[in-house]
């Protein structure tokens, strides 16, 4: 199963590719897309679309996990980061891939263990859980690919429990 | 020159195009995009966007103007209308065509001539405006057809000023 983990933003978008099998987990691809801090949400919406769509058609992933987002959110920023979470759950609604949400809490739960974990520990498990070299930088990629961890480790819970 | 406008919402969007030439407008369009209300927002931003894509192909406006959208806006819909108003941006900036955002104090302020005006006010002068036999139904297509009203009044002032 390959999991494409968004860390959702208009001007970065985290994303995070993992593939997992019975235990165990490899990283495909990770990174950020990043629009220009002075243009219009109008110029920025379609640069994150179109790349979601072509990560989407490049890896075909079996799902995409993405951070739930909360009104509690950053007040200035919210409304644009849940426009640009639209366009992102568009992509992959548009190809019938299925979406998964999970708060911050539930990402840190299932990665550390421990649902109030810090950001540094977090990146320090998915550096061990995806047997990389260096923590991935820059953090938004890192918290990407926590979130497609967080959606394998609650896909095997699932699975257990049917 | 043709407006499409918009009032955004993930269950039910409003739209209304109208044309306006030298202080002359005429109805071009109106209605609803309605999703259904047991869907999951993944079923229902397809929906949205598939629709605004196909009017915008069908009348090819020479503007979107958009309801602003604000933090203080019914905390439990936000996000998914943000979500929802998202597509609606995209699939006008992947087209090329201008977005203009209004607050509904602009709106009440350009059709009515008053920014506190009550809703019953704006419709019934969207309906002379208009030249309509009746107040066009649902209210989010006639909301949708005031904030295309208030982009044509909001030109001509911004045209008056170069």
């Amino acid at each position: 199963m390959i999991v494409l983990g968004i860390d959702p933003g208009y001007g970065i978008t985290g994303y995070g590719l993992v593939w997992y099998d019975s235990g165990k987990f490899k990283p495909v691809e990770y990174g950020t897309i990043t629009t220009s801090v002075n243009a219009p949400i109008t110029d920025r919406l379609p640069t994150i679309y179109s790349r979601i769509c072509g990560i989407l058609d490049e890896y075909r992933p079996n799902v995409l996990s993405i951070e739930k987002l909360f009104y509690g959110h950053n007040q200035t920023t919210v409304i644009d980061v849940a426009q640009a979470r639209g366009c992102v759950l568009l992509a992959a609604a548009m190809r019938g891939i299925p979406v998964r949400e999970y708060t911050p809490m539930q990402v840190k739960q299932a990665v550390v263990g421990y649902g109030r974990a810090e950001k540094r520990q977090v990146q320090y498990m998915v550096t061990k859980i995806l047997n990389l070299e260096s923590i991935p930088k820059p953090d938004d990629a890192a918290d990407a690919l926590a979130i497609a961890i967080c959606h394998c480790q609650n896909n095997v819970m699932e699975s257990m429990l049917k």
